[in-house]
């Protein structure tokens, strides 16, 4: 239908190679044995790719996560693929294999590795175009990039990557290592953590939205909170974190947002709690450890969920939860018409059930 | 579980002590008698931080709002709490008390007179690094901050504040007393009120979306008009507002929008209304005044809300509503097997009414 | 009830008239013939803007393009007015019309046609405080804006205008005639076709959304692809689009998406695809070609839309759909208390289906 480069080859420029036997050493020897793995095949077969197992590109690594879809390996052209054990017998097709107990956390760990030889990579120091206070503290190995700004009282640990324009508020603190890209908001006072990573349009900070009601008008409360955020955090593109109305907002350590998520003012989120895109949590919830919320969900505010809890996508929490599991609440899609019958019965049911209580008594007497 | 910073003590460096005569006698004399209240007490106890009523720090200022709680009052460690005449007989245990018909409101004026003496101030002028066009206007003691972009024919009203990263666009007229955070886009012709607050990554005037279709393809309609805000209007963080297609979309005075909430083109929002985080409003919406819109609200385009119209979070609205009132609807959330069967049975909804009055007939008959 | 400046004239300036038959025949010309129309009137009629039909303004434009409204004609202050043959009979009362085949199309070349002369035209050059990659390749007539970055390895195409503020990350390519506004990110690697339009805060490139679980943590899962986008693609305000995981996330040709939109990583949105504001795409969903997805609908991921699907407003689809039509799934609003009461009864619908069977049960025996 058309010519456009859209339908070209790939646009990552990634330009590298290996082989098996350097890869699974590196791995090895980067982690400290964390992971670890056994070649089957010839340690010299080279890599320039890692990608699905529908690859058609050659010296493609790929993996099989999900011993259920094994019956794929027969028909792979990668080069080799990362299984597990338990699917050995099936990979007699391949042409290599690198074997290991959790081969999709082995596939996380190749992208890494991979990642930090093909990405761009900012050296240290600050770009002359960028605006630093001398009242800020810059640690060791910090990159500034072009036309960022850090203002007084800042202080910006060793080897944090600050993207262009990029704006770190009065007195804000960032941890080592972490890298905020191109055009993020870090407010006045708060705190960041080590290792994080906020993607671009990140704002953290802004004024929770309050307001006392006074003869039909809104006066403003002023949040004179912050935001505190744990280590290994990591926001996504434009999601936004208030700060606290009178103590902070808070977000504890590995806490993974996606996009376009709204965290606001006094929020709590609990450790390795993960949220996906156009996620919303209102005023004060306190959300436990290690919970999930699908893309598009929203939790009311002054709310509690336990650790584990796990909110399913596009739906709406409205009170606490204290018990671990699943939890859901959309209108199942349908075609629009059997949609439109449905819906407008949907109306009327509570009526419904009256006639059906009627015909129970009816029939039984 | 973790030695993390986000358990430590608060981000804010506030920094401020007072004691409750100053502070009881400097909003009554700043508010020229809007702000009046008894202490109960000694007037010379100290107050060095504002927080809830179960805060474990000394010299807190604390609020009861709301009577239904004023059993709390009996065990906070509060120095003074702010109070209502009606719940005196309740106060005897507080060390001290400001008492004062609202509290609410005198505390949201506590924290305005607070935020006024910790919050960085930004001092007149322009940052050499911002990019004024000589054919601006700017007028008495506005800060224009660091590589902030402002272009010709803008008007800049006294006492404005702008922010690091923030771009005024042509001919843009921005009212006294305004503040813009840093990363704010305000496009061409646009024209904002006086005493308004608009946080980061806020857009203003992007296009609005427009098409004609066309065999199958999309042919842009120009957004030939512009947006109109009027005063003390605050904008949360990424909330974006569209220029409209011929005519302007309008904001009125004392509208409060949280973040990340969509206002298409031409709608027209009446004065006080509130919209919470990641609500959406399509185009040539009208709201009237005093509205709310719960978060991630959903309103239809071309569409009528009358003044006092609440909407609750969640809630899509497809049709005008005429009459004041609140109005929902969201699917109730539940353990997600419940919400399977009864979801699935839904489907079956229009159904499942036919099989009631069938059985109604037999029954009858 | 306000004097505020929301009730004055409109804020755009647009200050340019034509007349009728120079506007005719410029759209004639410029469009080789794709744009033909008749005068009914004088040819000598000026325009001052172009309004809707109930314009109270002098030397307007307006248009006609459902003729269920042809009834308005009668009524109308427009100097003049776009309609088909279809409604002639019904025109008598006009003082001067343009009769068109399609006139909502014609009305959208004119919008062009008169925002290239009254919207600010951003002229070829680098603004001196731009930061400009002496390994960047730039085309001919390139505008690049103030404060903007643009970095190593990215090509920039002939006509391409780049706003204050936004960044063109590492080996990026933007095709001719783009439009980048103020506040854009591109991230490295990501493609952009021609004749497209970003909205300010648009991010781009940013990562993906992806993690390996292990031992109750989130590791990272760098995501190797990029982003590609066909040519005459509209985003808008602060919408974004990831970089895929290991191949890349894809827009084709025409795509139009509204404000605040997600499109997670490894998406495929096909040609000529629309979505209004708030809508979000989970990662690896292949939607089809001419789709269309009302504000605040949800596409979960790794689901596939066939060409011609058309999602409702507020809709969440949870699996394929390969049927071309319009799919809904939207909890009908009603007022509070009603709504409280089938919200209720829907908790129990499933028991109430097993109520109805045992009556029919009872009933037939």
């Amino acid at each position: 239908m058309t010519a456009s480069h859209v339908h070209a080859k790939p646009a990552a420029a990634t330009h590298l190679s290996t082989t098996l036997g350097e890869l699974v050493e590196a791995l090895a020897s980067d982690s400290a044995g964390a992971f670890t793995a056994e070649i089957q095949g010839d340690p010299a077969t080279v890599i320039r790719r890692i990608g699905p197992l529908d690859t058609q590109e050659p010296d493609t690594l790929s993996f099989l996560s999900n011993p259920k879809y094994r019956s794929q390996l027969a028909e792979t052209q990668a080069a080799c693929v990362i299984i597990s054990p338990a699917v050995l017998a099936d990979a007699t097709g391949l042409r290599s294999a690198i074997v290991t107990p959790d081969p999709y956390r082995f596939f996380a760990a190749v992208t890494r590795w991979w990642a930090a030889r093909v990405r761009p990579r900012p050296a240290a120091g600050v770009h002359p175009s960028a605006v630093v206070s001398p009242e800020a503290v810059i640690g060791q190995g910090v990159h500034i990039g072009a036309l960022a700004v850090v203002e007084a009282g800042a202080v910006i640990g060793d080897g944090v990557v600050i993207g262009s324009h990029t704006t770190v508020g009065e007195r804000a603190r960032i941890g080592s290592g972490t890298r905020l890209a191109p055009h993020v908001t870090i407010g006045f006072d708060c705190v960041i953590g080590e290792r994080c990573i906020f993607h671009s349009g990140v704002v953290i900070g802004a004024d929770g939205f309050g307001f006392a009601p006074h003869q039909g008008r809104w006066e403003k409360i002023e949040q004179l909170g912050a935001v505190r955020i744990g280590n290994d955090v990591e926001l996504g593109a434009n999601t936004c974190v208030d700060r606290g109305a009178l103590e902070d907002t808070i977000i504890e350590d590995g806490v993974k947002l996606d996009n376009l998520v709204q965290i606001a003012h006094n929020v709590h989120i609990g450790e390795h709690t993960a949220m996906a895109g156009c996620v919303g949590v209102a005023g004060s919830a306190r959300i436990g450890k290690h919970c999930t919320v699908g893309g598009a969900g929203m939790i009311l505010g002054h709310l509690t969920l336990a650790d584990h809890v796990h909110v399913s996508s596009g739906t709406l929490i409205s009170r606490s939860i204290l018990k671990p599991g699943q939890y859901s609440g959309v209108f199942p899609f349908d075609e629009n018409s059997a949609w439109e019958k449905n819906a407008a019965t949907l109306r009327q049911l509570h009526a419904l059930r009256d006639r059906i209580r009627a015909l129970e008594k009816e029939v039984k007497s």
